[in-house]
């Protein structure tokens, strides 16, 4: 029951290649390889991709930006785009873009002709510090995240925080929830006045943004490392995303109102640290920073805006999460301590709902 | 430019798990797993799954026969399926058919949440020498073989040949297109009597037939083993299947005649051995016992039927096949001599025609 053998004629690749930069230089990139096909979104393709020196020759497939893209029409148009541009065992796919962009471009890559090799260029704060790295690709489908996708390395991830500066604020709010989860998971809670100032930073100060991009990254290269098949201590990485997933599959799917992936993480962190608190004795005096950030950062910009309607249809969510060896009895990465996981915790609905209603309460709504 | 790099937590799995029987005790596979699910398709679900010992307790995803309908709709249909069924990463996934269930069912525990494991158990005489073993699967895409898949071992290949005497004479001659691949590989030259024999042995003989297909299964294997990527040695696993690929397309998918797989492949064998003489100095001589088998054996049931005016067609689908490095420029695994790969051979549109011309004169068509 250890996956599906996946062959690697060089043997286990832990580590991606992550080059950080100032400058997006992707020209040599391309050499010795048949052809480069980029794979971006609409968005990007407008304002990123002119600002680097990209090759007129390279081809440019485009999707339609936005996470309900992130399906199998979208994935197919893909395939048929780079067969239409003729591309070999040989090519090479650079997907430049966000978290849909990586995660389908890489599934695409990995799947074209059996696998093709691929180039992340992260170019929102949350692709950045979470869905660039680590090797998981994947697509929505049937109403579920990442429900269809396979473990591959991209043999290179670039990334350049000068990319940010133009990013909107929710956008730098979402991939900061990844960055709290790593905070946290390190055994340190963001405060307001630390989220305030690195989010700052990260916007007008590259080199303080690489610093801390560098040592964000290497957090989660260090769980996938030991743990590359998500089988065990990679699984610490999902803490906040049981109640996470649910909320941004409850809203952004079902509901229409959109609640990006790294908000609804964020979120998920404080339902979740709730949880850790009563099933697992996490301390109570952890919990207040984190709300107190969500409070003064987040709700302004994205509330929750969960109400006890809600609470069967999140719980039927939970039960579908990939994490889970039982259909329908979510699974959680939690914490028992500052910076010490706890794999696998099963509350029960009534702890579940519990938590939600004390999150709800810390959050004021 | 050495794939899309892949994890494997286990590390790299060479040689696939295969294990020969007399009878389908199935059963015990599923002990380990949250649930167990079937892929098989509508022959097979009526013929050969009844005379297994499959619990009722086992899912069952039930795809129509034939490979027109190895594509993304049926891949989709068995996505949805399992999820449906609440398969979780604990499932394991029992592909029970031929290639085409292997290939796409393969493909499908491969992605769903991002791999699970899966059982491969052959049905037919292709599946058991070919498909099931060395861990490519696939859909066709965009009218093109394979187009779309991973490498993934199936953690076992369970291969029983009673279930061939049921087999229609077509479907044998198919696989033993592969079969004799093999031979030549290994320097025989496959004859019509010793052809009619195996063939025999193959639905009348289990014992004779054990011993057949673990030789035959063994030389794959070891050509697997030394490049489980296809980036080397295992291409010597091609020959005949440039030439095979594009008749297969332009016949099954194109003009809609069927031209199963294997009975493709043994026509192909024959344009490339004879390309092989008139690029690299095959001898001749070897050349006429495979011509006087296909006449013998496989011409009444499935005559080749290549006119002039399919050359074209037939040259620009080589062109598409996934070993070429460049699009368009078609690659040949050829014999410099017998049992001597040569790999990367790319003859001129002239040299195809000629051979293509000589191998239907062999043929007496």
């Amino acid at each position: 029951m250890d996956g599906a053998g996946l062959f690697n004629a060089k043997g286990p690749r832990f580590m991606d290649d992550v080059v950080f930069t100032d400058k997006l230089s992707l020209r040599e990139l391309g050499e010795d390889y048949a052809s480069v096909h980029v794979v971006t979104d609409s968005n990007v393709a407008r304002l990123v991709l002119p600002g680097t020196d990209a090759p007129c020759s390279w081809n440019v497939v485009v999707l339609q930006a936005g996470e309900e893209n992130k399906n199998l029409d979208a994935l197919s148009h893909v395939w048929r785009e780079l067969t239409a541009q003729g591309a070999t065992r040989g090519s090479l796919v650079v997907n430049i873009g966000g978290g849909v962009v990586t995660d389908l471009g890489g599934f695409a890559a990995a799947t074209y002709q059996r696998g093709v090799d691929f180039v992340n260029v992260p170019t929102t704060l949350l692709a950045m510090v979470d869905a660039s790295t680590g090797g998981k690709t994947a697509i929505d489908f049937d109403g579920l995240k990442n429900q269809i996708g396979v473990f591959a390395a991209p043999s290179k991830v670039i990334i350049c925080p000068r990319v940010l500066a133009t990013l909107p604020r929710v956008e730098l709010l979402s991939g900061y929830g990844e960055v709290m989860k790593h905070a946290l998971l390190e055994g340190r809670t963001p405060t307001p006045r630390q989220a305030s100032a690195e989010l700052e930073a990260l916007v007008s100060n590259p080199s303080g943004a690489v610093g801390l991009l560098r040592r964000d990254v290497a957090v989660k290269q260090r769980l996938v490392a030991s743990d590359p098949r998500d089988r065990g201590a990679r699984q610490a990485l999902n803490l906040g995303h049981t109640v996470g997933h649910a909320l941004e599959a409850h809203f952004t799917l079902a509901r229409r109102k959109k609640l990006p992936h790294g908000i609804a993480v964020a979120y998920g962190l404080l339902v979740e640290l709730v949880l850790s608190h009563t099933q697992l004795g996490f301390p109570s005096c952890e919990l207040y920073p984190l709300a107190e950030t969500l409070r003064s950062l987040y709700a302004p910009v994205a509330p929750l805006g969960v109400v006890c309607e809600d609470y069967p249809e999140l719980l039927r969510l939970m039960g579908h999460d990939k994490k889970n060896a039982e259909q329908s009895r979510p699974a959680f990465s939690l914490l028992s301590s500052p910076g010490v996981p706890a794999l696998g915790q099963t509350p029960g609905a009534d702890a579940i709902s519990a938590a939600l209603d004390i999150a709800r309460d810390l959050l004021g709504e």
